[in-house]
């Protein structure tokens, strides 16, 4: 589960008895309930770096639905050998391009009617719960065609002649700046630059950097991040999501 | 569980380690943690809310207890299909009429003596392992009368000529104001006044506000509530919990 | 689980989701995961508290670790029936004498080389599933020597003449002052004086005291703490982590 229902309500405990009572017995993990209410930018984000390090064959239930109750799509997709629930809203587009993706319809699910604030529990749960246990994702609703998802909302990064224009996307607990830069892409000499008087060079690991430096190392990710040693990058920059940060090689490598 | 441990210490670790001790095996949900501490109104308005949504068979340990260590009673009563184990303190008043009620006495269930700070690992946590794993409720202690526990802390509406005086009794993360109001109760066209300048009308579903219009929903308890779309009701109102909102109906039917 | 990587990113949830690969159906536990980014003093007063009430054959995976990415060494260790997984950098030395102690060694067991910055994921949580689903310690790496581990951070009680110079090590979230001197090291007519105006007699249960008076009992733990009923000696004392509390004893009794 991958949500915005805050941690100080009962609605993550609730659709946790909806997904009890309709999968039981089926391990179920949090990734994370507090993406900042309606922000599909942070759990896209989120849910891209998790995906890759999840069990194959589980079902994610992506809920941070700013559209609950109006015509917004609910989908379920099956991409790789996991499944994705989440509204239309451009996080299911963030991860990849499905196998196959059908549209929830709780009429065909014969669900009660749902609530019109709390599709979470009402729908998504249950829609989770039946691929949990085994379902078609076709049980669920009609197919309906992959291209057509509303678009990811997190940027790519742009080329330049020597790097790239890369964009702050996360800010995480420690204050790491996480950027939306393959650590791949970049080779040799590389360093980050956020206004004419700043900059950060490229390190290996947290304890490379002196005192309190701004360093650039790949982050657990797999992306590039600025951090700083004990101590929070976003203080030291000033930086927040969204800001560019210029990644430049002396190497001028492209990529892999 | 519902507590008001907080996650910022072991406190709920220990309890899931002590039930996992008593019933191992037995699936453990957590419906929240951060109630205010010693918050009984809260704690009992977000039980209300989780209960009906609760797989049957399941026990609820709800311990918000400002009275630990002194003689208030601690309780567990069998509530249709469900259980409960919490204090006497208003919170088991609050989700109806039980079945059966007992005392829970350690010493009659063989217990070590409790510490005086926290009987929720001590007392409360074995016995709803022993209920979850099978064990009678009069394995806990001896039945008292249902008719005698401390009185729900929650207000009821009060009826008015054209409707009801309602109260707020919680403010979700969304910024959402719960009212103790069943949207049942109130048909044709319905709206709430919280001042002379200040009113909302009744919608369906958020998207039926224009910008950041204050609407009175119903929300996923069933209650009316006060919301705004994509925005805070609370910040937008300026109104807390236990304020008073008049829902009026000029149709004037009083209830369903 | 006990980490200090919050509960707003995908960390906690990633694993979990490496425990599950790695260990399925074995219960995981929560214990905290809001210790103060890098605090190992914290990690290992809340380690210390709840290891007693631990199941026995659990595995702790405890990862505050600032050292990430550098030296210091990975250990897992064997404490009576129960088994750590942290690095070494204080907080093994605070709950014992191990039976056995290896240094994890990511080559030994086969794994893919881990990231420089999230060996919670990497290392320690696949150490952890092996020793859950039965694995000998020493198939993660070779026997180093317990007693050349980093020394654990938390002071002990220094005795006086008449009683014990403690410390205050841990603010919980009700504003308990936790102390590091056991409930059982002073009997008699015992006061803690933390000032030259202030002082708090000692009582057994929160209702003994009287208004919003400081007093002095066991806490659940089993050391002493400063509270106030239904109310934060935190906030009445101005007392913080780190802070002397002098405990006198008119009886003058050195132990139990």
């Amino acid at each position: 589960m991958l949500t915005d229902f805050g941690l100080s309500d009962h609605y993550v405990g609730v659709v946790h008895a909806v997904l009890e009572k309709h999968a039981p017995g089926v391990p179920r993990i949090d990734l994370d309930h507090l993406v900042p209410p309606g922000d599909i930018w942070e759990a896209s984000f989120q849910l891209r770096c998790a995906w890759p390090h999840l069990p194959a064959g589980c079902v994610v239930m992506a809920v941070v639905d700013p559209g609950v109750g109006t015509k917004r799509r609910a989908l379920a997709l099956a991409l790789g050998r996991r499944f994705l629930i989440a509204p239309d809203n451009g996080i299911p587009a963030c991860i990849g391009v499905a196998n196959q993706t059908v549209e929830i319809d709780w009429r065909k699910m014969g669900l009660p009617e749902p609530s019109k604030t709390f599709h979470g529990r009402d729908v998504f749960a249950p829609a989770a719960a039946w691929i949990a246990r085994g379902e078609e994702l076709t049980s669920l609703g009609d197919e309906v065609e992959p291209d057509l998802l509303v678009a990811c909302p997190l940027p790519d990064p742009e080329p330049l002649t020597s790097g790239f224009q890369a964009t702050v996307i996360s800010v995480d607990r420690f204050g790491n700046l996480a950027t939306n830069l393959p650590a791949s892409s970049v080779n040799g000499d590389v360093s980050a630059v956020w206004s004419p008087e700043h900059s950060a060079r490229r390190v290996q690991t947290y304890s490379d950097a002196s005192g309190d430096e701004v360093v650039l190392l790949e982050g657990s990710a797999g992306v590039l991040e600025l951090a700083v040693n004990g101590g929070s990058a976003a203080m030291a920059t000033g930086l927040r999501r969204g800001d560019a940060v210029r990644v430049t090689t002396t190497i001028d490598e492209g990529g892999d």
